[in-house]
């Protein structure tokens, strides 16, 4: 039986691989999903999948290829097997030294061979070399390397591709500017950080596709991405056609296509969807980023919350609480939190001591323990939120000779022993928002000073029974989109006191960041058509879609998860940027080609455009 | 152990469910991917996964639902079990029978309770019945229908969303016409053909990354579509931003991202990619399309020919010839069937007789039994294609009669025992090229009669050695792209006569389509360079382009399959559109809402567009 390495097979990066003792050999047949966080050494058995191998079947990451090993995957078993590597040269050591790195990791070549010429090759020369493999003498065995016992005596060096003199070597305690790494992203993704992004990008989603396809027969079904524009939605980029003056739009979401798919009797939905916003004017947004897009049909609010709890739990690169996953109505975060997406990895609520103070404005209290060492820096950034949201903001840093005896020890009865406290005073929601990032800000200030005990876990939780509508410049605007369901308590509302309803919307919320929102939708073409007429959207631009609901349309509801955030979240990057492998800059520009470029004058033509001022 | 009817967990549609005996019942927690053909029962075992289900885990098409079963599952070992069915109002028979329809298939329920008022709901209305499973009378049972052994005695109807009246029902035998079908896609999708080809689609899709991700340890990355222009490709949509007078353009396919990838240590790369091309007045095209995108690093064209056959060969929804598939050059193609996408499933082979005529310019022949019986319409087809090739054509009924008894004999020793043929003289290309297109002609005629033998199994060939360039208008043009490796063996050619020389490209056909097209690729920059003199594209406009290549890029090759061809193909279906959920008609047009539309002033003065003629 053919047998391979167990951490090679899985593409478990250098980094993760040092830190995995496994059995060194495996029977090939059997394949394994693990999953494996890159800093803590935390891996999962997500399925075992047994192949039909034939005897010496071929399988793992050197099919189809004329290396016989990645330069990650030899070990000490090896030792006197003939190898053919190929792999970019990392580092040449006393002419004599190569060190050899492919995406799976690094090993030791060796020769004395002068016809070889080590000393001369540039660095990240791309190189094919053939040798035997070598227990290396005892004193030489490194044991920070996963390829530390052995070295490969080489028998044979081709040289695959010149090189030029690049930018920037791959050297971890030298790493270029971002700006220079994305321009030249192709040299950047070879670090081992980017390599093990992209392939856990690659194992998350396969990993949710096994568990919405094998176990719970979903359909993963293409939608268009040239269409018409969604009325009351983002900013949408349009598309010239050779039809004068006609443009398509390039959706935002296929949120059309998938209620129009219920209505088709596709009732298990999904898709990884590409989607388009022209926001690139806001930080860390892409112009074009991928959705986990799921809808079913006979659902209720509890049957896709377990649905992606589970899913989430099953896939997830980073270990998460046994599902239920923990829920918040909007209200509750927001009196509680001061966000409708609260980062519960820390303590430190808000609390409504308004009965405290005779007053029917709402008072919250955020508490701190550094109150009184709070730097001139964030006493000015509050000073700020105070006029932003147009609230009283008071320190108080000595509860009982601030307030007195009474009130003091009505506070403390809520808040705890707390001695210091931020009250806030004005319109209940703004007092909220306003210590909601006052809270944020402490949690950074305290967590730098090991004051704030924080879990390293992850902590999901749902937000539910968000506003149906929101106040708008122009009248009553949608909280999530047009097409969310009332909640059916509130329906008696729709024609009276819209703006006092509430939606059967939810957001997924993952340590402080909106990871995805859904809703049980509206199948009913009258609601919907009431819905939109509040919305003072034109229901004639939608006909298709109303049509579509009143040919029969089962009650549906579904979901969006956001693909990039959830695997910076678990990758722990600083911005989505990290695990896309080719992402715009701020400003919507590709740092490689320099799109967008000016178009020809018989492209213009061709499209019926002219460019105006 | 809970058990589930394997038929249903497999979403096999009914059509093909009849034609199924599987064991009834089948332990869950074994999950096995068949692969099922809609006309013939041909199942293959892919791959069967233990997945880890607890006791009583629900799994398979009804989890999350308020729904108990699907129409199609339930079978007389439900007898006696009380169910919950969703789904459409099929048919009504005497104010007692309610045909129920899902996804899944066909159930009847029946009800005497005149509260239920079976006759006054609408076809097609969609209801919830709960109610308990009966064995239908002996005399009742339906051979023809999966659940013709039983039926649900309704103790509850409810009516989940009212049906307004509809455009078409879903009856087989009245089908309405394409565009109707088009216009209201998401009735037409409910036809079990529909489903049937959506779902294929979806599993063979899981089949290739299952095979690519977990046998072959492939990634799956996500690389943009809007980009910058790609010199010398298809025409490519464009996309005005916000940067008054720049543009980007959406990708006719990842090319450019993939080496990148390649030199970025991303070796094994694919992405069942969305891809973009202004073709919109070429028949049976659609503006945006998908390919199932591969490329790898320090690979063969053996290697990537061998990881696409077995690709296909464990993933097709039809059964394929065992690896390796047949191989031909491009000049053995046109040679010998006229064209660079033969079709093997028939016979009818072109043969070069040149030789015994005197002649420099070369002859071909194809014959054919029925050429006397040629209808003056295919006569008049003949004509006009010998006059489009600037060819001679010579039907010769009677051959010993028409070229005397030496040469007669000499040509049936090169043809057989045929009597009859057609001679084309002139360019040796245009002669092949006008053979091949009466070839396909002749088959259809010849099929139509009974007079061709057709294998029905799938031939899949690959054509090898195309040239590198065409003669186009002004100077040479690429075959494939301008990316493609040279032949090694032509590289001499390159200075002195680039038009000779032929490639590393090949494609893959099948049953005369092309569903995939590929190439080792250049990876070194000065040839790379060079190329792109010959086709006199400015090297500028790929700086980051020949930059990665430069940077110590490893030799790499891949291929592009067409998903929406190959689907088709495997479904049987017209034209791609019926393997495509919402596919735009012929000019472009989305059927559904109109689109493309016009769009606001606001956005063109956002976009810094007008509208010219």
């Amino acid at each position: 039986m053919f047998k391979r390495n167990l951490a090679t097979i899985l593409k478990i990066p250098l980094k993760a691989q040092s830190l995995i003792s496994f059995e060194r050999k495996i029977p090939l047949n059997v394949f394994t999903v693990f999953v494996i966080t890159k800093d803590n050494f935390n891996s999962r058995l997500i399925s075992t999948t047994l192949l039909e191998s034939k005897e010496n079947e071929k399988l793992g990451s050197n099919t189809f290829t004329y290396r016989s090993h990645t330069c990650g995957e030899i070990r000490s078993c090896n030792i006197g097997e003939k190898v053919t590597l190929c792999g970019w040269v990392q580092f040449v050591r006393l002419s004599k030294f190569l060190l050899l790195r492919d995406a799976y990791g690094l090993i030791q070549c060796i020769s004395t061979d002068s016809k070889f010429d080590l000393s001369s090759i540039p660095l990240e020369t791309i190189v094919k070399i053939q040798g035997t493999v070598t227990a290396r003498p005892k004193n030489m065995i490194n044991p920070t390397m996963t390829t530390g016992e052995i070295e490969v005596s080489i028998t044979d060096l081709e040289i695959l591709n010149t090189v030029d003199k690049i930018p920037f070597n791959l050297r971890e305690y030298q790493k270029p500017k971002k700006q220079l790494r994305l321009q030249y992203r192709y040299i950047d993704l070879r670090f081992p950080e980017m390599q093990y992004n992209l392939r856990q990008r690659s194992n998350m989603l396969h990993n949710m596709r096994r568990f919405l396809i094998e176990k719970h027969s979903f359909c993963e079904v293409e939608t268009p991405t040239l269409f018409c524009r969604t009325p009351g939605g983002a900013r949408e980029f349009v598309v010239p056609t050779h039809h004068r003056g006609l443009f398509y739009s390039l959706v935002q979401s296929p949120q059309q296509f998938k209620q129009m798919l219920m209505s088709g009797g596709i009732d298990r939905y999904f898709q990884v969807a590409r989607c388009y916003r022209d926001e690139t004017t806001r930080p860390d947004r892409q112009p074009e980023f991928t959705q986990l897009d799921i809808e079913l049909s006979f659902t209720s609010l509890d049957g896709v919350l377990s649905l992606i709890e589970n899913l989430l739990y099953e896939s997830f690169i980073k270990q998460l609480p046994k599902p239920p996953f923990q829920r918040m109505t909007y209200k509750e975060a927001i009196e509680g939190y001061g966000s409708d997406k609260p980062d519960l990895t820390y303590d430190l609520k808000l609390r409504n001591v308004s009965h405290l103070f005779n007053d029917k404005s709402a008072f919250l209290v955020a508490y701190s323990q550094i109150l009184g060492k709070l730097s001139a820096k964030y006493r000015e950034i509050i000073n700020k939120l105070k006029n932003k949201y147009e609230v009283n903001i008071v320190f108080v840093e000595n509860l009982s000779k601030a307030l007195g005896e009474d009130i003091t020890s009505n506070i403390r009865h809520t808040i705890g022993r707390e001695n210091s406290c931020i009250l806030a005073l004005g319109d209940k929601e703004n007092v909220c928002l306003c210590l909601g990032e006052i809270r944020q800000m402490l949690a950074v200030l305290l967590k730098s000073k090991s004051l704030l005990s924080v879990e390293e876990t992850m902590a999901p939780l749902w937000v539910v029974e968000f506003p149906l509508f929101v106040k708008g410049e122009n009248g009553l605007e949608t909280c999530h989109h047009p097409f969310t369901s009332p909640h059916p308590d509130d329906l008696h509302l729709l024609d009276s006191d819209p703006s006092r309803m509430r939606s059967l919307a939810y957001d997924l919320v993952l340590n402080g960041n909106e990871v995805g929102g859904g809703s049980i939708r509206i199948h009913n073409t009258n609601l919907q058509e009431k819905v939109l007429k509040v919305l003072d959207i034109d229901s004639k631009k939608l006909t298709h879609f109303l049509d579509a609901l009143r040919s029969g349309c089962p009650p549906h509801g579904g979901i969006a998860l956001g693909i990039d955030r959830l695997i910076s979240i678990a990758c722990q990057t600083e911005s989505i940027r990290d695990v896309i492998a080719f992402p715009k800059s701020h400003d919507g520009k590709d740092p490689l080609s320099g799109a967008p470029n000016d178009i020809s004058d018989e492209d213009k033509k061709y499209y019926h455009i002219g460019i105006v001022n």
